[in-house]
């Protein structure tokens, strides 16, 4: 039977189609607030395996609890997506303190190295410490000023966006490109303010890359706290040199995997429809907002369709991406296995922005495409659920050459960069409820993408 | 100037006037974001003054610092209108444990006394327990099974309600009355599952009643960890013996006070708009999400228009209202002296339902008239705030009798009852971020209302 969604437009249709969606929908809220194991896999996958950057025996045994868990989640089968990761290691607790010119006072400072950074020499480094609030400062410093130091961007998020992650992409450029951007002008170390509106003193590390063409120099996050008591110091004391010893280093790229966990489509089988988040996360905290809670939401979609007996027409896709966070080539390698097999992708969705209550689901598409799919709203009214624009994820991204229209969860935002690749991104942080009820958005959207396809004129 | 609702609703000026209202909004959130003392007066309200209780010196602690912190957000002036609030206190920490039949296993459980109740003898109850689940399930035990008994009302909150507020409501009840529909059938204590969805050991107090024809019996609340033990042990051994110890009593009434901060309106200065929360609160926690966030979201509400120049033309009123928790004589008396003096009401809005992001200005109205609310809609899209029907709160609840337009904050609701009247509802659990959100709301709502007075046909 081919279903369009002119069946649901044309007259009666309407409240018949939308009184059966709507009883299901609530269906699918109700397995996820009561019965479904969405709490119980983040506890496992934070608590009992932690922190799992790529390449660690953490991602590692996360590939294997993946499969586990997408098989119990009522997956027919269970595929393992090879990709060579990046194999950073962070090495022993870094080390800093400001040491006072002419006094003996030293203040330790709070910070962490950025995911890819060189190490120091063994013996640390210590230098100067020149302040600046952007790139532009840098430049006008010049060489002249900034040869020698270390570089400290001091750059605030804007607290003015109401959604956070609107701050966090305006800032966190100093993070990535901070290092090579202080190499340019002969810095020999680069510290950047945490990126995040958090006032504490947890330190948040992050990818960054360095520009090839320019000498590499060790580069390091230091907490929002630190920050403020650093360049409150510098102010009183601008010749006070900051010593800096961090131990981490590049080893060889390692083999790992993306889990793939899929119900076969009743009747399009070649079609699929795609829930994903990215089972690596940083090494401080435990990964549980990112992206614990995008992972186990994408499993329990699995769950729904099992435990409710929705036999789903399309074929149902759970994916748990490796190396979204420094090197997305769980998400890159995906997209060229789906290529190389011909795999049609109709619809993927991400959920890699926290596991807090759900605000909306942003869909890459055109007005007049939204639309159609605003067709539903109703639907998600009762859950506080909006339909709007919006962006799928960094990991779905590269399936989008191939046509493959991409949205994702988009839970509220404001706790999300106090947590974010710190130390702090812990189970304990994650509500259940907020979880749980983010699960049952994804799925109820799939649900209805299932039964009537993509909405269009 | 007589600006009514025609003018915005009316060809060209539409643009215009949303134009300069949506910028003034933007000023409105740019200030709570960035500079307004929400977060700083809610850390000193819950933590340097802390739990309140009604008659408490923290209470009265709290009644004072409400007054100078209404001035410092620029109040004109500050008036204390006075009433007489139930004294209880909680006495020392409560005692219970469960002692297996023939073994020497005690379990010990996490309880505590509900506010109101009486004490127990000081050498504690001692009792077999009845474990039920409805009014019904204890009626139809009836006298013989329940005599001499401890009543265990184990009735879970039902996790199927998306609005948290509504599953409260349901399971409230047993808090709240289950002493006296224990006490009709001989029991000598009852015993409540704290009324939460979350899962721990933490004990949530609130108010309870006694019906005055029956004898009145201690009551107290376990953890819902303790109440699932309990429930388990009983299974095994249903004639343990659980053992209750409370030294809670009721002392004689205190005078207290509300406290009414007010900037007088420049061309109806006899009409007031009203913004409240309730200075009390539970003595277990520091009062944090219920409800000093209403408290320094309202107060701030002055701040904004003081500190963006904006003079209003009504009269704006900040209340920080006494002893909603137990008694809501606070709300009733400024009722009182509200219709006493004559004063008028136009619009009240309350915020207790904890400083989380939030989602909707609740309004009590008909739906003719929320649909010229709905008029100002698009101004909120920017800040994710809906505009719909809804409830205003329990303090300012009385002044609907004399005409008064009452509406309430609506924060997403689902970590509320986790902290809500228990040791865990603390100053650490308020983001920063939401709480100021949530007083940017209120503002700019109250801004409107001000501006366009109350928008009908």
């Amino acid at each position: 039977m081919k279903t369009t969604l002119s069946i649901i437009f044309s007259g009666m249709s309407i409240a018949l189609v939308a009184q059966n969606d709507s009883a299901m929908l609530r269906k699918i809220y109700d397995y996820h607030l009561t019965q479904s194991n969405t709490y119980k896999n983040e506890e496992y996958l934070t608590t009992q395996i932690g922190g799992r950057l790529s390449g660690s025996p953490q991602a590692a045994e996360a590939v294997e609890w993946a499969k586990k868990a997408m098989y119990e989640a009522g997956a027919d089968t269970v595929y393992l997506i090879p990709c060579m990761v990046p194999h950073w290691v962070r090495g022993p607790k870094e080390e800093c303190r400001l040491s006072a010119v002419g006094t003996k006072k030293v203040q330790p400072l709070n910070i962490c190295a950025l995911g890819g950074s060189i190490p120091t020499p063994e013996t640390g480094i210590t230098a100067e410490v020149i302040e600046v609030h952007s790139f532009d400062e840098l430049k006008k410093l010049g060489h002249e000023k900034v040869k020698g130091k270390i570089v400290f961007y001091n750059v605030l998020m804007k607290a003015e966006y109401i959604h956070t992650g609107s701050a966090y992409g305006e800032a966190v450029k100093y993070r990535w490109g901070g290092a090579s951007e202080a190499a340019k002008y002969g810095a020999v170390a680069s510290m950047v303010r945490s990126v995040t509106l958090a006032n504490n003193d947890s330190p948040h590390t992050g990818a960054m890359g360095y520009d090839s063409t320019l000498t590499r120099i060790p580069t390091c996050a230091i907490s929002t706290f630190g920050a403020d008591l650093l360049s409150k110091m510098l102010k009183n004391d601008p010749k006070a040199k900051l010593f800096i010893k961090m131990g981490c280093q590049s080893l060889s790229e390692e083999k790992s995997y993306s889990v793939v966990g899929e119900i076969k489509g009743s009747e399009k089988p070649a079609k699929i429809i795609l829930a994903g988040g990215h089972l690596d996360s940083w090494d401080t905290g435990q990964g549980a907002h990112d992206d614990g809670t995008g992972v186990v939401q994408s499993i329990e979609v699995l769950a729904t369709f099992k435990k409710l007996g929705i036999k789903p027409k399309h074929t149902i896709r759970a994916v748990a991406f490796m190396n979204e966070e420094n090197g997305a080539r769980g998400g890159k390698t995906y997209a060229e296995y789906s290529e190389k097999n011909n795999l049609k992708h109709m619809v993927a969705i991400e959920s890699d922005a926290g596991g807090f209550t759900p605000r909306a689901i942003g869909i890459e598409t055109s007005e007049q495409q939204l639309a159609y799919f605003k067709y539903w709203q109703p639907l998600f009214v009762p859950y506080d659920l909006n339909i709007k624009k919006g962006w799928g994820g960094t990991d779905i991204d590269p399936l989008k050459k191939s046509g493959t229209l991409c949205m994702g969860l988009e839970p509220d935002s404001q706790r999300y960069f106090d947590y974010h690749h710190t130390p702090d991104d812990t189970f304990d942080k994650v509500n259940k409820r907020e979880l749980e009820l983010g699960a049952a958005a994804i799925a109820s959207f799939l649900y209805l993408i299932d039964k009537y396809g993509i909405p269009c004129p």
